[in-house]
């Protein structure tokens, strides 16, 4: 399978202005930006921005966002692999490794389990990857590259203690249904699985689940029907979709996804080693306006977005609009919930003369991190939370 | 810098008959496989196989092979960027990390110190890297990026001991003066040093040496002057050169020559696990004849080569004239030593009719372990030991 991008379908939300646009608050809109009036020749594409289209790569049209609920329908589909397509009576999961017992369940196994329901955000590893310069490798994803939802499950920690970890265990390998072969590098070695790892603490946390549904409803096929494993506070690649097998082991894993892929660069005494890409990063993203947007000059403008950390609490949320110069704190919407983005709204005052103008927006959480100016190369083509622009034109 | 071969100097040891040729042993040979009738614009490059010019890549020319140690002006040259120049008074090796107390100890230092000497079989771990089909990337070695030589130093655990090992130390990291950046994928995050490290046990082995001289002189400063490590039983990459930092670690090190490069596939429960590059695997070569060469139908014709493994004794070698489908023992030669390599000899009669013939030899040490027929994809452009062909012409 060749990784490529989608040429003949480029991100459309990153066009020009176009006559054929709906008025939003004052402001324009493309309609491929909305998500809600794109077609496609699949129900799976419409509503979201197509990034790829063999592997299915959807983007959530992040200039819809109008409620902490990500809609099942738009929430970001990022596959690896050909869909694999698991019918609910045939789905077993395995758990097995450096454990006392081997566990087998089915799908009615684990639905009798207690579950529980978490709000979580999640947030591709590689999202706003289209802004970093030079141009990277990988799926082009703008901002539309995370949401949020509702997700029911059983916790991780309730089959472990099933099967019963052994002494020595440090980490939980989640593997999915879905498996391929990539031919270019990093190439895989033949065919593999999707899979990832946690160390042991994070995979026994009560907010790590193994979920069934996504906002009430079953999962979708895209989203890792039947069953996906929820990570909060982890970018998504942990969030491992059609689970089928739950790995104890007593090393930590080397994999493709944690080495090759979903990894970057620390650095220990000055030196550079890899690790696997974990904990989301403090992050904002402005929904609307849009790059490109035209604003009138004359009346105010409520810059509306989201932010979220790797479920530390946002403190603040501040706006520049000339390029980073100076900062004004935005009014944080609602409240509070660990693992969930929180919307923000600032009132702004566009100038009065016309001209370019660039937005940004920059997170605090309560940790006192706060989002970079720059991307630091050493995260390679993930962990980009960094300043975004956003250019429109006051006319 | 980029990492391309040196087309204008191909590998002439491939290259098919010559009328300039000199007579060993009933054979032809080409002047350059010799080495000692090479020509080139520096002495470095003299009496080597030049591989790549910049970062210098030499190989010994095998087929010269005629006793157990190499010399030193024919020993192979790996370096991954442009050499350093250290001065023997400028040169400083620091110990610190997971250590009581930091060292640092000039070359006066070092060389107080109770030293050992150890011959050593060093393999690169991507020799006979041009006998993979399809071609992979990186340096094209032949036969010859192995060698072998009496090295003398210090044993590392004389350094370790006195820096003091705190509890919970694994590794051991060797950091070469040799630095830059690859701007090629898979491209390192800016300028870093070459380093790899070892386990803790394996680092406190008496083999495993700081050497100051090879072959009773002084290091070349391409093999590494004043100071580089010896690694026995591990291909050349542990063998670092210009060696100016040991750090001692509580974790793994997962640097850039650990998993970018010098890695390959392993797998746990049938999935791939990255792995570094560490033991060298059974092995053997012929010297002679070599590729291409002509042989005369009517007398017999010395076969002669040479087989090592990772410190394990060779206990047998084998001669297949017809392309692997039956064996001959060969004569092992001298005794065997731990870390060096054993040769042997095996008196072949060419078939009396002319035709292309292929031999082949394969070693088994006293693990029980034996050559492969095929080499395994998992571990991609390294650890290449199955039996390689020597095409030759009877005639």
């Amino acid at each position: 399978m060749k990784k490529k991008d989608l040429d003949e379908n480029p991100p459309q939300v990153l066009a020009g202005g176009s006559s054929n646009s709906v008025s939003i608050g004052g402001s324009q809109l493309l309609p491929s930006a909305r998500g809600d009036v794109q077609t496609a020749d699949q129900p799976l594409f419409k509503g979201r921005i197509t990034r790829e289209r063999e592997p299915v790569n959807l983007e959530f049209p992040f200039a819809s966002l109008d409620g902490v609920m990500t809609p099942n329908s738009q929430f970001f589909v990022r596959t690896h692999f050909p869909m694999p397509h698991v019918s609910r009576d045939d789905w077993r999961l395995k758990c097995r490794g450096h454990v006392e017992r081997e566990l087998v369940l089915n799908y009615d196994d684990l639905r009798e389990l207690p579950s529980q329901t978490i709000a979580a955000t999640i947030e591709c590893a590689g999202n706003s990857r289209v802004f970093l310069v030079p141009k990277a490798e990988g799926v082009q994803w703008e901002l539309g590259g995370v949401g949020t939802a509702e997700w029911t499950g059983v916790p991780l920690s309730t089959v472990l203690d099933r099967a019963g970890i052994k002494k020595g265990a440090v980490e939980v390998i989640l593997q999915g249904a879905d498996k391929g072969e990539l031919t270019e590098e990093p190439k895989t070695p033949g065919e593999i699985h999707f899979a990832r790892s946690l160390p042991l603490e994070k995979a026994r946390q009560e907010e790590v689940i193994l979920a069934y549904q996504m906002n009430g409803e079953d999962l979708a096929p895209e989203h890792g029907f039947p069953v996906r494993a929820i990570v909060p506070g982890w970018y998504g690649m942990a969030s491992v979709k059609w689970l089928t097998r739950i790995e104890v082991t007593d090393r930590p894993f080397q994999g493709y996804w944690q080495t090759a892929e979903y990894a970057y660069w620390n650095r220990y005494s000055g030196e550079p080693v890899g690790v696997p890409v974990s904990e989301m990063q403090v992050k904002s993203a402005i929904a609307r306006p849009m790059r490109g947007e035209r604003i009138a000059p004359t009346t105010a403008y409520r810059v509306f977005g989201a932010a979220w950390s790797d479920g530390a609490d946002i403190v603040k949320v501040e706006v520049s609009s000339d390029c980073g110069q100076t900062w004004k704190e935005a009014k944080l919407l609602g409240d509070a919930a660990p693992y969930m983005w929180r919307l923000w709204e600032f009132q702004w005052q566009p100038p009065r003369t016309s001209g370019k103008c660039t937005l940004m927006s920059r997170a605090t959480d309560n940790q006192d991190r706060r989002q970079p100016r720059e991307h630091n190369p050493d995260k390679k083509a993930y962990l980009i939370n960094h300043t975004l622009p956003v250019e429109v034109e006051v006319r």
